[in-house]
Protein backbone atom coordinates (compact mmCIF):
# COMPACT_ATOMS: atom_id res chain seq x y z
CA UNK A 1 0.00 0.00 0.00
CA UNK A 2 1.61 3.67 -1.11
CA UNK A 3 2.90 5.35 2.14
CA UNK A 4 3.40 8.98 2.93
CA UNK A 5 4.43 10.97 5.12
CA UNK A 6 2.77 14.40 6.70
CA UNK A 7 3.21 17.10 9.59
CA UNK A 8 0.65 18.06 12.74
CA UNK A 9 -0.33 20.61 10.03
CA UNK A 10 -1.92 17.71 7.91
CA UNK A 11 -4.28 16.97 10.83
CA UNK A 12 -7.79 18.87 11.25
CA UNK A 13 -11.19 18.55 11.59
CA UNK A 14 -10.86 14.58 12.04
CA UNK A 15 -9.38 14.86 8.36
CA UNK A 16 -5.74 14.37 7.12
CA UNK A 17 -4.82 16.67 3.92
CA UNK A 18 -1.81 15.62 2.13
CA UNK A 19 -0.19 18.65 -0.12
CA UNK A 20 2.54 19.71 -2.32
CA UNK A 21 4.45 16.93 -4.39
CA UNK A 22 2.76 13.90 -2.26
CA UNK A 23 -0.52 15.51 -3.22
CA UNK A 24 0.46 15.43 -7.21
CA UNK A 25 1.89 11.93 -6.92
CA UNK A 26 -1.26 10.41 -4.96
CA UNK A 27 -3.47 12.10 -7.75
CA UNK A 28 -1.71 12.44 -11.03
CA UNK A 29 1.10 9.80 -11.28
CA UNK A 30 -0.97 6.88 -9.23
CA UNK A 31 -4.11 8.24 -10.17
CA UNK A 32 -5.76 7.08 -6.86
CA UNK A 33 -9.67 7.71 -6.58
CA UNK A 34 -12.15 8.34 -3.58
CA UNK A 35 -12.69 5.18 -1.92
CA UNK A 36 -8.92 3.25 -2.41
CA UNK A 37 -6.64 2.96 0.84
CA UNK A 38 -3.36 4.09 1.41
CA UNK A 39 -0.80 4.75 4.81
CA UNK A 40 0.21 7.45 6.19
CA UNK A 41 2.70 8.06 8.64
CA UNK A 42 2.77 11.22 10.92
CA UNK A 43 6.10 12.82 12.98
CA UNK A 44 6.04 11.02 16.04
CA UNK A 45 6.13 7.39 13.99
CA UNK A 46 2.41 6.62 14.00
CA UNK A 47 0.45 5.22 10.88
CA UNK A 48 -2.75 5.39 9.79
CA UNK A 49 -4.82 3.64 7.80
CA UNK A 50 -6.62 5.87 5.46
CA UNK A 51 -9.19 6.18 2.82
CA UNK A 52 -9.18 8.66 0.41
CA UNK A 53 -12.13 11.34 0.57
CA UNK A 54 -11.68 13.45 -2.02
CA UNK A 55 -9.22 14.12 -4.83
CA UNK A 56 -8.19 18.05 -5.89
CA UNK A 57 -5.03 20.30 -5.62
CA UNK A 58 -4.58 18.66 -1.62
CA UNK A 59 -5.94 14.98 -1.28
CA UNK A 60 -8.59 14.65 1.49
CA UNK A 61 -8.36 11.73 3.75
CA UNK A 62 -10.21 9.69 6.56
CA UNK A 63 -8.30 8.26 9.40
CA UNK A 64 -9.79 4.27 9.37
CA UNK A 65 -7.32 3.56 12.23
CA UNK A 66 -3.81 3.98 13.90
CA UNK A 67 -0.87 2.21 15.15
CA UNK A 68 2.61 3.10 16.55
CA UNK A 69 4.52 1.71 13.77
CA UNK A 70 6.40 -1.57 14.21
CA UNK A 71 9.57 -0.05 11.87
CA UNK A 72 10.06 2.54 14.83
CA UNK A 73 12.92 2.13 17.42
CA UNK A 74 10.95 1.86 21.21
CA UNK A 75 13.67 4.68 22.02
CA UNK A 76 14.06 7.93 20.08
CA UNK A 77 17.82 8.42 19.05
CA UNK A 78 19.93 11.50 18.34
CA UNK A 79 23.51 11.62 16.65
CA UNK A 80 25.29 14.48 17.00
CA UNK A 81 27.71 13.92 14.27
CA UNK A 82 30.86 16.29 14.27
CA UNK A 83 30.76 18.25 10.74
CA UNK A 84 32.87 15.86 8.73
CA UNK A 85 33.84 15.74 4.89
CA UNK A 86 30.10 16.00 2.38
CA UNK A 87 30.03 12.18 1.33
CA UNK A 88 30.60 10.75 4.88
CA UNK A 89 28.57 13.35 6.50
CA UNK A 90 25.78 11.74 4.02
CA UNK A 91 27.07 8.75 4.66
CA UNK A 92 25.93 8.92 8.03
CA UNK A 93 22.59 10.44 7.09
CA UNK A 94 21.47 7.80 5.04
CA UNK A 95 22.34 4.74 7.57
CA UNK A 96 21.31 5.94 10.55
CA UNK A 97 17.84 6.87 8.97
CA UNK A 98 18.02 2.62 8.42
CA UNK A 99 19.38 1.87 11.50
CA UNK A 100 16.36 4.15 13.65
CA UNK A 101 17.91 7.39 14.03
CA UNK A 102 15.07 10.00 15.11
CA UNK A 103 17.42 13.06 14.55
CA UNK A 104 20.65 14.19 13.54
CA UNK A 105 22.35 17.24 15.31
CA UNK A 106 25.69 18.96 12.86
CA UNK A 107 28.10 19.48 15.81
CA UNK A 108 30.95 22.12 15.34
CA UNK A 109 33.48 20.22 17.04
CA UNK A 110 37.16 22.01 17.44
CA UNK A 111 39.08 19.40 15.00
CA UNK A 112 36.30 19.54 12.38
CA UNK A 113 38.20 20.24 9.16
CA UNK A 114 35.09 21.19 7.23
CA UNK A 115 33.67 25.11 8.32
CA UNK A 116 30.05 26.20 7.28
CA UNK A 117 29.12 29.60 7.23
CA UNK A 118 25.53 30.32 9.16
CA UNK A 119 24.42 31.88 5.91
CA UNK A 120 25.45 28.44 4.38
CA UNK A 121 23.32 26.78 6.72
CA UNK A 122 19.59 26.60 5.22
CA UNK A 123 20.64 25.26 2.18
CA UNK A 124 22.83 22.41 3.48
CA UNK A 125 19.87 21.45 5.95
CA UNK A 126 17.66 21.48 3.22
CA UNK A 127 19.80 19.00 1.31
CA UNK A 128 20.06 17.11 4.46
CA UNK A 129 16.95 16.85 5.43
CA UNK A 130 15.96 15.55 1.54
CA UNK A 131 18.15 12.30 1.68
CA UNK A 132 16.93 11.62 5.30
CA UNK A 133 13.26 11.59 3.67
CA UNK A 134 14.77 9.79 1.05
CA UNK A 135 16.41 7.17 2.98
CA UNK A 136 13.01 6.57 5.50
CA UNK A 137 10.76 6.30 2.58
CA UNK A 138 13.01 3.38 1.54
CA UNK A 139 13.68 1.57 4.62
CA UNK A 140 9.74 1.34 5.31
CA UNK A 141 10.58 3.98 8.40
CA UNK A 142 7.69 4.97 10.29
CA UNK A 143 8.62 8.85 10.72
CA UNK A 144 10.92 10.79 8.87
CA UNK A 145 14.60 11.79 10.89
CA UNK A 146 14.97 15.13 11.20
CA UNK A 147 17.94 17.60 11.03
CA UNK A 148 18.76 20.93 12.45
CA UNK A 149 21.44 23.77 12.01
CA UNK A 150 24.96 23.05 12.89
CA UNK A 151 25.11 23.34 16.64
CA UNK A 152 28.55 24.85 18.75
CA UNK A 153 30.03 21.87 20.49
CA UNK A 154 29.22 23.17 23.87
CA UNK A 155 25.60 23.81 23.16
CA UNK A 156 25.08 20.52 21.58
CA UNK A 157 26.53 18.48 24.79
CA UNK A 158 24.09 20.30 26.81
CA UNK A 159 21.44 19.10 24.88
CA UNK A 160 22.96 15.58 24.45
CA UNK A 161 22.79 15.40 28.18
CA UNK A 162 19.50 15.81 28.90
CA UNK A 163 19.32 12.08 27.31
CA UNK A 164 18.45 9.06 29.61
CA UNK A 165 21.21 7.41 27.96
CA UNK A 166 23.39 10.12 26.68
CA UNK A 167 26.47 8.53 25.16
CA UNK A 168 30.01 10.03 24.24
CA UNK A 169 32.02 8.01 22.10
CA UNK A 170 35.44 8.33 22.84
CA UNK A 171 38.54 6.52 22.05
CA UNK A 172 40.84 7.45 24.27
CA UNK A 173 41.05 6.62 28.02
CA UNK A 174 38.35 7.11 30.86
CA UNK A 175 35.55 5.77 29.24
CA UNK A 176 33.45 2.37 29.56
CA UNK A 177 32.49 -0.54 27.79
CA UNK A 178 28.95 0.21 25.70
CA UNK A 179 27.39 -2.65 26.78
CA UNK A 180 27.96 -2.05 30.59
CA UNK A 181 26.57 1.60 29.77
CA UNK A 182 23.33 0.11 28.24
CA UNK A 183 23.18 -2.64 31.42
CA UNK A 184 22.97 0.17 33.63
CA UNK A 185 19.72 2.06 31.59
CA UNK A 186 17.56 -1.08 30.80
CA UNK A 187 14.77 0.99 28.48
CA UNK A 188 15.76 4.41 27.95
CA UNK A 189 13.35 6.90 25.93
CA UNK A 190 15.71 8.78 24.35
CA UNK A 191 19.29 8.15 23.48
CA UNK A 192 22.05 10.42 22.19
CA UNK A 193 25.18 9.67 20.42
CA UNK A 194 28.15 11.91 20.51
CA UNK A 195 30.86 11.13 17.34
CA UNK A 196 34.15 13.19 16.73
CA UNK A 197 35.22 14.46 13.79
CA UNK A 198 38.45 12.58 11.57
CA UNK A 199 40.67 14.04 13.92
CA UNK A 200 38.84 12.76 16.91
CA UNK A 201 37.55 14.81 19.81
CA UNK A 202 40.17 16.70 21.75
CA UNK A 203 41.08 16.18 25.58
CA UNK A 204 39.28 19.57 26.89
CA UNK A 205 35.90 18.63 24.80
CA UNK A 206 35.71 15.51 26.43
CA UNK A 207 36.53 16.72 29.70
CA UNK A 208 33.50 19.21 29.02
CA UNK A 209 31.21 16.50 27.93
CA UNK A 210 32.22 14.20 31.05
CA UNK A 211 30.98 16.77 33.60
CA UNK A 212 28.13 18.06 31.35
CA UNK A 213 26.92 14.28 32.17
CA UNK A 214 27.50 12.31 29.19
CA UNK A 215 28.82 9.11 29.58
CA UNK A 216 32.60 8.11 27.77
CA UNK A 217 32.05 5.25 26.26
CA UNK A 218 35.22 3.60 23.65
CA UNK A 219 34.13 1.13 20.61
CA UNK A 220 36.41 -1.45 20.76
CA UNK A 221 40.08 -1.71 20.45
CA UNK A 222 39.67 -0.59 16.35
CA UNK A 223 40.32 2.32 14.80
CA UNK A 224 36.35 3.13 13.30
CA UNK A 225 36.23 5.85 10.98
CA UNK A 226 33.89 8.59 11.88
CA UNK A 227 31.25 7.66 9.68
CA UNK A 228 31.10 4.10 10.96
CA UNK A 229 30.66 4.84 14.44
CA UNK A 230 27.40 6.15 14.45
CA UNK A 231 26.12 3.14 12.53
CA UNK A 232 27.65 1.22 14.68
CA UNK A 233 26.58 2.54 18.09
CA UNK A 234 23.18 2.31 16.21
CA UNK A 235 23.48 -1.38 15.54
CA UNK A 236 24.30 -1.77 18.82
CA UNK A 237 21.45 -0.39 20.20
CA UNK A 238 18.86 -1.78 18.19
CA UNK A 239 20.69 -5.27 19.07
CA UNK A 240 20.44 -4.12 22.49
CA UNK A 241 16.93 -2.10 22.82
CA UNK A 242 14.85 -2.81 19.93
CA UNK A 243 15.21 -6.56 18.68
CA UNK A 244 13.33 -9.17 20.97
CA UNK A 245 15.48 -10.98 23.24
CA UNK A 246 18.20 -7.91 23.54
CA UNK A 247 17.02 -6.60 26.49
CA UNK A 248 16.91 -10.35 28.19
CA UNK A 249 19.91 -11.33 27.37
CA UNK B 1 55.34 1.87 16.66
CA UNK B 2 55.24 0.69 12.76
CA UNK B 3 53.15 -2.08 11.97
CA UNK B 4 53.73 -4.85 9.21
CA UNK B 5 51.50 -7.86 8.31
CA UNK B 6 53.54 -11.21 7.40
CA UNK B 7 52.13 -14.65 6.48
CA UNK B 8 53.48 -18.12 7.15
CA UNK B 9 56.28 -17.99 4.53
CA UNK B 10 58.19 -15.06 6.53
CA UNK B 11 58.66 -17.32 9.39
CA UNK B 12 61.64 -19.69 9.74
CA UNK B 13 64.65 -20.55 11.80
CA UNK B 14 63.15 -18.21 14.70
CA UNK B 15 63.03 -15.10 12.44
CA UNK B 16 61.07 -13.36 10.07
CA UNK B 17 61.87 -12.07 7.08
CA UNK B 18 59.43 -9.09 6.17
CA UNK B 19 59.90 -9.11 1.84
CA UNK B 20 58.69 -7.17 -1.12
CA UNK B 21 56.92 -3.75 -0.71
CA UNK B 22 57.05 -3.71 2.64
CA UNK B 23 60.95 -4.45 2.88
CA UNK B 24 61.15 -1.47 0.63
CA UNK B 25 59.12 0.63 2.62
CA UNK B 26 60.99 -0.27 5.98
CA UNK B 27 64.80 0.02 4.62
CA UNK B 28 64.11 2.72 1.67
CA UNK B 29 61.55 4.81 2.92
CA UNK B 30 61.23 4.87 6.94
CA UNK B 31 65.39 4.05 6.67
CA UNK B 32 65.07 1.98 9.35
CA UNK B 33 68.40 -0.05 11.04
CA UNK B 34 69.45 -3.00 12.98
CA UNK B 35 68.44 -2.73 16.85
CA UNK B 36 65.18 -0.34 15.87
CA UNK B 37 61.75 -2.20 16.93
CA UNK B 38 58.78 -2.43 14.97
CA UNK B 39 55.32 -4.59 15.28
CA UNK B 40 54.56 -7.19 12.65
CA UNK B 41 51.56 -9.07 12.76
CA UNK B 42 50.68 -12.99 11.41
CA UNK B 43 47.97 -13.87 9.59
CA UNK B 44 45.87 -15.70 13.00
CA UNK B 45 46.17 -11.95 14.86
CA UNK B 46 49.42 -12.88 16.76
CA UNK B 47 51.79 -9.95 17.36
CA UNK B 48 55.34 -9.88 17.50
CA UNK B 49 56.96 -7.35 18.96
CA UNK B 50 60.20 -7.32 16.93
CA UNK B 51 64.15 -5.89 16.22
CA UNK B 52 65.92 -5.47 13.89
CA UNK B 53 68.46 -7.98 12.48
CA UNK B 54 69.85 -6.71 8.87
CA UNK B 55 68.43 -4.75 6.19
CA UNK B 56 68.83 -5.26 2.61
CA UNK B 57 66.63 -6.44 -0.47
CA UNK B 58 64.78 -8.53 2.83
CA UNK B 59 64.73 -7.28 6.70
CA UNK B 60 65.58 -9.42 8.99
CA UNK B 61 63.59 -9.52 12.56
CA UNK B 62 64.33 -11.13 15.73
CA UNK B 63 61.18 -11.50 17.69
CA UNK B 64 61.78 -10.43 20.92
CA UNK B 65 57.67 -11.22 22.41
CA UNK B 66 54.39 -12.07 20.93
CA UNK B 67 50.78 -11.53 21.99
CA UNK B 68 47.34 -12.37 20.68
CA UNK B 69 46.44 -9.05 18.93
CA UNK B 70 44.08 -6.95 21.60
CA UNK B 71 42.19 -5.96 17.90
CA UNK B 72 40.89 -8.81 16.77
CA UNK B 73 37.70 -9.92 17.59
CA UNK B 74 37.18 -13.37 20.14
CA UNK B 75 35.74 -15.18 17.17
CA UNK B 76 36.66 -15.39 13.41
CA UNK B 77 33.48 -13.97 11.46
CA UNK B 78 32.63 -15.09 8.02
CA UNK B 79 30.74 -12.55 5.92
CA UNK B 80 29.15 -14.90 2.80
CA UNK B 81 28.33 -11.61 0.74
CA UNK B 82 25.90 -12.11 -2.15
CA UNK B 83 27.93 -10.65 -5.62
CA UNK B 84 26.45 -7.26 -5.66
CA UNK B 85 27.31 -3.95 -7.53
CA UNK B 86 31.18 -3.08 -7.29
CA UNK B 87 31.10 0.09 -4.90
CA UNK B 88 28.84 -1.66 -2.62
CA UNK B 89 30.90 -4.93 -2.68
CA UNK B 90 33.60 -2.64 -1.62
CA UNK B 91 31.96 -1.01 1.16
CA UNK B 92 30.95 -4.41 2.43
CA UNK B 93 34.52 -5.12 2.38
CA UNK B 94 36.04 -2.04 3.70
CA UNK B 95 33.32 -1.81 6.97
CA UNK B 96 33.45 -5.42 7.59
CA UNK B 97 37.28 -5.11 7.89
CA UNK B 98 36.89 -1.70 10.41
CA UNK B 99 33.75 -3.82 12.71
CA UNK B 100 36.37 -7.37 12.64
CA UNK B 101 35.62 -9.93 9.99
CA UNK B 102 37.86 -12.38 9.70
CA UNK B 103 37.00 -13.81 5.87
CA UNK B 104 35.22 -12.87 3.10
CA UNK B 105 33.29 -15.20 0.85
CA UNK B 106 31.53 -13.77 -2.39
CA UNK B 107 28.66 -15.84 -3.18
CA UNK B 108 26.60 -16.67 -6.34
CA UNK B 109 23.02 -16.08 -5.62
CA UNK B 110 19.92 -16.96 -7.45
CA UNK B 111 19.23 -12.98 -7.86
CA UNK B 112 22.34 -11.87 -8.30
CA UNK B 113 22.58 -8.96 -10.96
CA UNK B 114 26.03 -9.09 -11.16
CA UNK B 115 27.27 -11.83 -13.20
CA UNK B 116 31.20 -12.61 -12.95
CA UNK B 117 32.93 -14.91 -15.32
CA UNK B 118 35.87 -17.14 -13.57
CA UNK B 119 37.82 -16.09 -15.98
CA UNK B 120 37.65 -12.84 -14.13
CA UNK B 121 38.09 -13.82 -10.64
CA UNK B 122 41.67 -13.83 -10.14
CA UNK B 123 41.41 -9.73 -11.02
CA UNK B 124 39.03 -9.21 -9.09
CA UNK B 125 39.96 -10.88 -6.09
CA UNK B 126 43.06 -9.62 -6.10
CA UNK B 127 41.11 -5.87 -6.40
CA UNK B 128 39.27 -7.08 -3.31
CA UNK B 129 42.47 -8.41 -1.26
CA UNK B 130 44.14 -5.11 -1.48
CA UNK B 131 40.74 -3.82 -0.52
CA UNK B 132 41.07 -5.67 2.63
CA UNK B 133 44.50 -5.00 3.22
CA UNK B 134 44.23 -1.86 3.13
CA UNK B 135 41.38 -0.93 5.69
CA UNK B 136 43.17 -3.32 7.88
CA UNK B 137 46.06 -1.12 8.20
CA UNK B 138 44.21 1.89 8.18
CA UNK B 139 41.52 0.58 11.46
CA UNK B 140 44.48 -1.28 13.43
CA UNK B 141 43.83 -4.98 12.74
CA UNK B 142 45.67 -7.60 14.05
CA UNK B 143 45.44 -9.72 10.66
CA UNK B 144 44.29 -9.15 7.20
CA UNK B 145 40.70 -10.61 6.55
CA UNK B 146 40.81 -12.73 3.50
CA UNK B 147 38.97 -12.87 0.46
CA UNK B 148 38.44 -16.15 -1.89
CA UNK B 149 36.60 -16.97 -5.66
CA UNK B 150 32.89 -16.35 -5.94
CA UNK B 151 31.15 -19.37 -4.72
CA UNK B 152 27.67 -20.94 -5.81
CA UNK B 153 25.10 -20.84 -3.30
CA UNK B 154 25.25 -24.30 -2.10
CA UNK B 155 28.64 -24.82 -1.83
CA UNK B 156 28.82 -22.09 0.48
CA UNK B 157 25.66 -23.28 2.28
CA UNK B 158 27.69 -25.99 3.13
CA UNK B 159 30.31 -24.31 4.22
CA UNK B 160 29.14 -21.65 6.01
CA UNK B 161 27.01 -23.92 7.98
CA UNK B 162 29.86 -25.60 9.59
CA UNK B 163 30.13 -22.38 11.91
CA UNK B 164 29.39 -23.08 15.47
CA UNK B 165 26.72 -19.40 14.81
CA UNK B 166 26.16 -20.45 11.11
CA UNK B 167 23.55 -16.77 10.73
CA UNK B 168 21.14 -16.51 7.69
CA UNK B 169 19.92 -13.27 7.00
CA UNK B 170 16.37 -13.35 5.41
CA UNK B 171 13.93 -10.57 5.69
CA UNK B 172 10.94 -13.09 5.16
CA UNK B 173 9.40 -15.02 7.69
CA UNK B 174 10.60 -18.24 9.66
CA UNK B 175 13.16 -16.49 11.19
CA UNK B 176 14.33 -16.09 15.10
CA UNK B 177 15.72 -12.68 16.46
CA UNK B 178 18.88 -12.40 16.37
CA UNK B 179 19.92 -11.44 20.21
CA UNK B 180 17.54 -15.16 20.93
CA UNK B 181 19.99 -16.69 18.76
CA UNK B 182 23.39 -15.34 20.05
CA UNK B 183 22.01 -16.35 23.67
CA UNK B 184 21.80 -20.01 22.79
CA UNK B 185 25.91 -19.93 21.24
CA UNK B 186 27.27 -17.97 24.03
CA UNK B 187 30.41 -18.55 23.04
CA UNK B 188 31.24 -19.19 19.80
CA UNK B 189 34.76 -19.57 17.94
CA UNK B 190 33.66 -19.57 14.46
CA UNK B 191 30.64 -17.18 13.24
CA UNK B 192 29.08 -17.18 9.59
CA UNK B 193 26.67 -14.24 8.44
CA UNK B 194 24.88 -14.92 4.86
CA UNK B 195 23.77 -11.91 3.29
CA UNK B 196 21.37 -11.65 0.25
CA UNK B 197 21.54 -10.09 -3.03
CA UNK B 198 19.92 -6.31 -3.60
CA UNK B 199 16.61 -8.50 -4.29
CA UNK B 200 16.74 -11.06 -1.47
CA UNK B 201 17.50 -14.75 -1.28
CA UNK B 202 14.75 -16.64 -2.83
CA UNK B 203 12.53 -18.86 -0.65
CA UNK B 204 14.03 -21.96 -2.30
CA UNK B 205 17.15 -20.47 -1.16
CA UNK B 206 16.23 -19.67 2.28
CA UNK B 207 14.47 -23.44 2.46
CA UNK B 208 18.27 -24.67 1.43
CA UNK B 209 20.14 -22.79 4.11
CA UNK B 210 17.85 -23.82 6.96
CA UNK B 211 18.27 -27.42 5.95
CA UNK B 212 21.31 -27.20 5.23
CA UNK B 213 21.53 -26.22 9.55
CA UNK B 214 22.04 -22.68 8.93
CA UNK B 215 20.54 -20.38 11.34
CA UNK B 216 17.94 -17.72 9.83
CA UNK B 217 17.02 -14.57 11.48
CA UNK B 218 15.55 -11.29 10.69
CA UNK B 219 17.20 -8.16 11.48
CA UNK B 220 14.45 -5.93 12.32
CA UNK B 221 11.37 -4.26 10.61
CA UNK B 222 13.23 -1.69 8.48
CA UNK B 223 14.67 -3.09 5.14
CA UNK B 224 18.03 -2.44 5.24
CA UNK B 225 20.09 -2.20 1.73
CA UNK B 226 22.54 -4.96 1.23
CA UNK B 227 25.67 -3.22 2.03
CA UNK B 228 23.96 -2.21 5.27
CA UNK B 229 23.37 -6.23 6.59
CA UNK B 230 26.60 -7.14 7.16
CA UNK B 231 27.92 -4.15 8.95
CA UNK B 232 24.90 -4.02 11.40
CA UNK B 233 25.56 -8.16 12.30
CA UNK B 234 29.55 -7.53 12.48
CA UNK B 235 28.31 -4.51 14.93
CA UNK B 236 25.86 -6.70 16.80
CA UNK B 237 28.15 -9.53 17.16
CA UNK B 238 31.07 -7.12 18.42
CA UNK B 239 28.38 -5.71 21.17
CA UNK B 240 27.36 -9.19 22.14
CA UNK B 241 30.96 -10.92 21.99
CA UNK B 242 33.76 -8.69 21.34
CA UNK B 243 33.02 -5.59 23.70
CA UNK B 244 33.14 -6.45 28.09
CA UNK B 245 30.12 -6.88 29.47
CA UNK B 246 28.41 -8.03 26.49
CA UNK B 247 27.99 -11.76 27.14
CA UNK B 248 26.70 -10.93 31.07
CA UNK B 249 24.04 -8.65 30.01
Amino acid sequence: MPRFFVDSSAFSDGKITVRGDDAVHIGRVLRMKPGESLTVCDEYGVEYACVIAAVGQEILLDALSSKLSENEPPYRATVYQSLVRSERFDTVLMKATELGVSSVVPVIASRCTVKLEPREYAKKRERWQRILSEAAKQCGRGAIPRVCDPMPFSDAVKDAAKADLPLFCYEAGGTAPLPEICSSVPSPGTVSVFIGPEGGFEQREADEAAAGGMRMTGLGNRILRTETAAPYVLACLSFRYELPGGSSL
